[in-house]
Order: C-alpha cells, then structure tokens, then sequence
C-alpha cells in the first residue's frame, strides 16, 4: 500500500505550516519549508495546494528547483500550472527540466502554446526531436541528453569527457559507444573504466553487444525488455541503428505502475483515467465507465430473452427461479478467476499464444474439479432450504455444467482476442460474467427440461 | 503484452536444435547452443526442457554460467533441479550464485537439505544472515555483497578499493558510506569519486542524507520508496542503524511485478501463484480457487432468500423475473468498475485513507450520472421488449437506485477494508457483484412493490 505512513504524517504537519505562511502573505517562510525536501515530497505538497498558491510559490524557488518539482508532478497539471505564470518564468523553469519531461509537458499542450514556449528556450533544438515522437512509444520515452564515447578514446579521454559533461544527476554506471555517424557500437560500464590503464582504448574495453530498441517500440515493450535483461538504461536507434537517445529505469518503472494500472482498470470493464483518480473529474469517470456499462447491459438482455423463452418451465416451477442469480453468478465468479489468471499469465509473459490448448486443457481440470466440488454443496444446499430432490439434483447438474464451461471458454476468450491482437482486457470480469450469465441461464433450463420432465 | 515476438521466434529455433542435440546425446553440442545467450532467453530454453535434460545439462555449463540460469528462474523450479542433481556440482553452483538469489533458493528447501548444501558452500556465512529474514522482507530482498566506503578514505583509496573488490556485474553508479561501527552515515556516486581530485575525503564528497529501510520493511514499501525517490539502490539498516545490506533496483522491479500480479488475481476471487501458470497444478490451482468461489456461493444464497421473500410478487408478476439478471448484472458491473478504480488508486498511492468521504461523494455523483443514464436506457429496452409501463418504470427507477448504491458501496468498501488493515482486494470484482445481488434484489422488489401496487 502507499508510502509509509511517516512520510505521510511529516509531510502534513510542513503542508499545515505552509498554508499558514502562504495565508500570511509570506513567501519567503513558505519557500524555506519547501526547499530541503526531496522533489517527490515537494510536488506531493504542491498538488495539496490551490491553484493560486502554487503558481505564486513556484517563481519564488530557483528555477532548477522548479523544474525538479515539476517532473515529479502529473503532466496535465503541470501544463495547467505553466500556462497561469508569466511566459518568461515558466519558460525558465522549464530550461531546465529533463529533456524528455520537458518534451512530455510541450506535448500536452496547444500547438501555439508550445511554440511560444520553445521560442523561449535556450536550448529548443534538446526538446524539438522529442517531439515527434508518440509519447508512448520509445522516442516519447527516451531522453535526448545522454553522453556517447567514441570507439577510439582512451579511458583518459572518457573520464575527461565525462568531467566535461554535466548532467543533472549522478546516476549513469554505463556509458555507450558510437561510431563517426552516431551508429551505436558498444556499450562500456564507468567502473571498467577507471579501472583501466588510462591508454586503455574504450573499443577493447567496450561489449559490443548492447540491446537497444528502434525509437517507435512500444512503451511496454520497452519496460518489458529493460526487466528482463535487468538494464538500467536503454539505447534507442533509428532504422540506421544510430543512437537517438537513453531511456532510463525510473522513466520505466513509472511506465509499468501505469500499464498495471490500465489492465487493471480494463479488468473492470473501464477505461483507463489519464490522471489521478481524485483529479479526474466526474464527468470524465462516468464517460469512461458508461460505454462498457451499456456495452454489457445490451449483451446482458440476452437473459430476459433465455428466462422468456423458458418461461413455461419458469411458471411451472417457481423455485427455479430462486437459484437463478446463484447459478449465473457461481459462473460469473469462475469465469472472472480463469480470465484474470489467463490474462495475466500472458501480460507477465509465462503464457504464449501457442500455449492456448494447453491452457485450456489445465482449465478444463480446474473446472471438473471446481465444479464438482460446488455440485455437492449446491445439492446440500438446496435439500436444507428444503427444496425437492428433483429441483436440487437439477441445480446441482446446472452448476458443474456452468462452472467447466466458464472456466474452459474463459481460458479460451483472452487468447482469443490476443490472437485477434485484440487487448485480452476486453475479456474483463464484468464481460465474462456477462457472457456466462446467459449461456449459463440457457445451461440451467435445458438440464431442468430433461430432469424434471423426465422425474 | 509478452516480449517481442522476435526474441520468441529466435529462441523457439535455438530450442528445437537444442531438444535435438539433447536427444542425440550431444551435450557439446547443446552446451555451445547455449552458451552466448543471455540468461534470462537461456533460463527461457531450460524451463522449455524436460527435467532430465535439465539436470544434464546444468552440471556440464561452468558453475557461474549456470547460477546466472538459476537466478532466472522460477525459485521452487531452481530447488527442484538442484535436489535431482548431484549435491557437489549443486553446491558448485550455488556457490556462484548471488547471496540474495542463493538464499531465497535455499529458504525454498526442507531444513534438512539447505543446511546440507550450507555446510558444502565456501562462503556460507554471506548467505546464513539472508536466511533470517522473511522473504517478503527487505531483509529478504538485499544482497549481502556491497562495498561500504570509509569516511576518512581519500578518492583514491576508494578507487582503490573498488579495483579490489570484484562483483559479478558493474552496475554501481552509488556507493554507500559507513562509520568504524558498521553504521550507516553517507551516499557518494561513483561519478563524484572519479572526479573529484584524488586526495579528497570521502566525508567531504559523500551526501549525508540517505534514504534507508529497517530490515523488517515489507517488500513492496520498499518498492514504492525506490520508485518515489528514483533510487538504483536502496541500503537496509538494522535498529542501531548498521547496514546489513543493499536492494537493487532489478530486484525491486520482480518486486513491483509480481506485487501487481498478486493484487490483479485477488481483484478477481483468486488467491495468486507462487509459480507461473502453466507450473502450477491443476490441483493447486483449484486449492487457491475453491475457497473464495465457495464464500461467495453461500452469500451469493442470499439471493434465494430474497427471491423467496418477494414470492407472492414473483407469482403476480412473470415479467418481473426476467429483468433479475439484467439488474443484480448491471449493479456488480458498476461495482467493479467503482472498487477496481478505488483499489488501484489506493495501491499507488494516489488515494489516501483521510481521502475517504471525497471519494464517496466522488463516486456517488458519478453514480448518479450512471444511473441516470442506464435507468433511461432501461425504460426504452424494457417498452421495447413490449413489457407494460408499469414494469419498465419499475426497473428504470429499481436500477437508477442499484447503480447509485452499487458505487457508493464500492467507494466505502475498500477504503474500509484498508483502515481495519485488510488487504483491499478482498472487496474484489466478484465480491462486489456478490454483495449487489442480494442487495440489489431486495432493492428491485421493494420499489415493484410500492410502483406495482399504487399503479
């Protein structure tokens, strides 16, 4: 769950004492309590502020402070907060974030917005490339400020050019090698470096082997590659293989927490939100929830069409009707363990699409199993609510029927789809229940047609 | 979804040749196909092997080659294989593992089996300590293999001592700072060491403030820490503040994986895998499916109680039992959708526990627009279906109000949940749904009772 709950209680207690020095009008005490803390605590703070607070705070710190405190905070916001300061303080601040944050926040913005805003800029031509490119995909990921050695630079020569380069941070343990037109050739760690003889040549020194991602890969793409070879950084190349630009691990981890988020969220028959929940105003939610609400209430009138087609059976036996939402709902529940268990498999990469039978097959087990199990206590069930044998043992049948079938198509669904390069997604738990509910109604009234006619 | 197809394709060959030298008997052979992989496509390969292949060809790769494998793969897969290998080649192997990666192998086994391997490793006493802690712990997740500079040091016995000490890999980019006691007190980057000149002290180099972790913190706060603050590594002290070890960030992304994994299969009823799908038994699976499928089984009878209740207005009125499912359908879709936005906000942090009557009045307006909407809907589906007036503005009105109910539920339930200190996924989609039928019923059946009646 979230941060620790100290971090938490600190920061209350600073935002209480910072509201109280923004009411009093002093914003030199405010800017003291802001400055000292990490970025992420500061822009916790300011998104906990009003509007106008915020855009009086923020010219006060020096710029680099700023833009630190703007990279940790929501894009859509940030653009919000740029465009309600003075052109000349927001474009200052803006100077001095990362590239690539930088180039997020442009991209949020109006055409002409972002335009008088590079024209501001010192150095437009670091942000203009990124631009380009679909934020979710490589090129909108990457940061265009990384450090390339040349193939014949002694490791003297790359730990003068490191001290000549200075980045914002210190996080970089590997440096990659290109060649006289920018092809990256190599990739070199810092701590090989300094331990080489200082002639040492960086081509001797370097792994030619680096992986490295064509700059229109998708975002997850990227986060999956960067996981599984353990990288902290990512080369992006052009067709040509020359480097583009870096991706780094913490732009990653965001970038998974996100993909997490969406699947989880479409796992619920909803559209992913853009922003935080609280920021996302009702009007955006209901839009994002409506269309798969109407989606599965138009498929779900398939049940009034099932129970009126069996409605002689219904009026002869009105008990049937009482284990109606039990039966539709057990295979509800089935059908959403199987598909979210599927779908995952696949997102985390531990199920293939040629592993469909296979899935299937071990599905298929599991709903025997499962639904032998729910037929003997339904049977129980229903004899102690005093239902009659015949209705009972009908249930009992109905509902190891609905369970293998719900777990046998809810193995087969999200491949399905993924097949069909459809996100398996669209096989949420509300759709699947969806789904059974009426096949499973059809499921239940056929076995009582042939068990009670037959009694 | 799954990594590029690319790499599938390119290993699906490799392992065709390699099942083929197997089979031939060629362990040259498949041991020269291997190697030059990278290990996580070559743990891929193994897990693709039958066991006896496995365990062939493990022992015939040098022992630091096949412990990158292992470190790859699946912790109970890595047990099982070394318990059907020779013990001394295994310990050979082991040996060469990472502390961290050796001791959650060896916490899988019996007691018995991890102190015999113990007792045959050269350096048992970098992995004993790691065995102490729970494996969801930071104590769990640290490696015990970290350089801890001197205060007094200069830069250039801190080079020094880096050229000394020879890690498997090279991605240090921070190395931590200790007092004579062991305690934590600094942070330096490799970067400010190489340039700075090679006289100067550690003390004067090095930042002060570091971000750490007790021992005990559990796994995925330790996660989120480092995603918060952008940390490659993340040192774990014990209540005197001595280092005991360090958490790298490859380590914190599985973290955050399976973490996301976990709340994505308890979101649908499910109690999650501890090994990937297709490892785990049918039997297994059914064990983690049966429990909750059951729970909501018997609440889910509250239905027929309900329905039994309202007998007499089920006998007068037909029609009113074919809108059953379209209605408790509808009023669980909306509550997952409300709950599966809730839980995901809280788990990242973007929704606080204080938060709670500001998601509720968030969510009851969208429950309102929702309703709104989807009871509109209704009435025109229902006349349409040539269903008299009187019923269609009953469940227009029964399914405005189960809307509205099934969000402000879903809003208060998880937040509930996580202040009484439940994991919040246990208001899962299908939970939800569980708790709306029976109440969405008793809803349904009391607003046919007051229409139908006055009508």
């Amino acid at each position: 769950m979230s941060i620790s709950a100290n971090i938490a209680i600190a920061l209350d207690e600073i935002l209480q004492q910072l509201q109280a020095a923004l009411e009093a009008g002093d914003i030199g005490a405010a800017t003291a309590l802001i400055q000292g803390l990490r970025p992420p605590d500061q822009a916790d703070l300011m998104a906990e502020l009003a509007d106008s607070d915020q855009t009086a705070l923020l010219p006060a710190l020096p710029p680099a402070e700023s833009a630190d405190i703007l990279e940790e905070m929501d894009d859509a916001a940030v653009t919000d907060l740029l465009a309600a300061m003075p052109v000349e303080a927001a474009a200052r601040i803006i100077d001095q974030m990362e590239p690539d944050e930088a180039a997020d926040v442009l991209g949020e913005m109006e055409p002409g917005q972002a335009q008088s805003f590079l024209d501001r800029l010192e150095d437009p031509d670091e942000i203009r490339p990124l631009l380009l490119h679909p934020t979710d995909s490589a090129g909108g990921l990457m940061t265009s400020a990384f450090l390339a050695l040349r193939r014949r630079m002694t490791a003297a020569e790359a730990i003068q050019a490191l001290r000549e380069w200075q980045p914002d941070d210190d996080d970089i343990s590997f440096l990659f090698v290109a060649d006289r037109v920018g092809k990256l050739v190599g990739l070199v760690s810092l701590r090989r470096i300094i331990l080489a003889r200082p002639g040492e040549i960086i081509s001797d020194l370097m792994d030619p082997e680096v992986i490295s991602v064509p700059v229109g890969t998708d975002q997850e793409a990227c986060a999956q590659i960067m996981a599984r070879y353990d990288l902290l950084a990512l080369p992006v190349v052009d067709s040509a293989g020359v480097l583009l630009g870096v991706i780094t691990i913490d732009d990653v981890m965001d970038v998974l927490e996100e993909e997490a988020t969406e699947d989880f969220q479409r796992m619920a028959a909803t559209e992913p939100l853009d922003r935080p929940y609280l920021d996302t105003s009702v009007l955006t939610i209901t839009r994002k929830r409506i269309g798969w609400l109407l989606l599965l209430f138009l498929t779900e009138t398939l049940t009034g069409s099932v129970l009126r087609h069996f409605e002689g059976e219904l009026q002869a036996t009105v008990a049937l009707a009482f284990f109606v939402p039990l039966l539709i709902g057990t295979g509800g529940n089935a059908g959403s363990q199987t598909t979210s268990t599927i779908i995952r498999a696949l997102a985390v990469g531990d199920l293939r699409l040629e592993d469909a039978l296979r899935a299937f097959w071990h599905e298929l087990r599991i709903g025997l199993l499962l639904g032998t199990g729910m037929a003997i206590i339904a049977y129980g069930r229903a004899l102690l609510w005093g239902t009659g044998s015949d209705v009972a043992l009908t249930v009992s049948i109905a509902i190891f029927c609905i369970v293998v079938w719900a777990n046998g198509l809810g193995s087969l669904l999200p491949i399905l789809a993924a097949r069909l390069r459809i996100d398996p997604t669209v096989i949420s738990g509300p759709a699947m229940s969806t789904v059974v509910d009426a096949t499973g109604l059809f499921i239940y009234f056929t076995v009582a047609g042939i068990f009670l006619a037959t009694m």
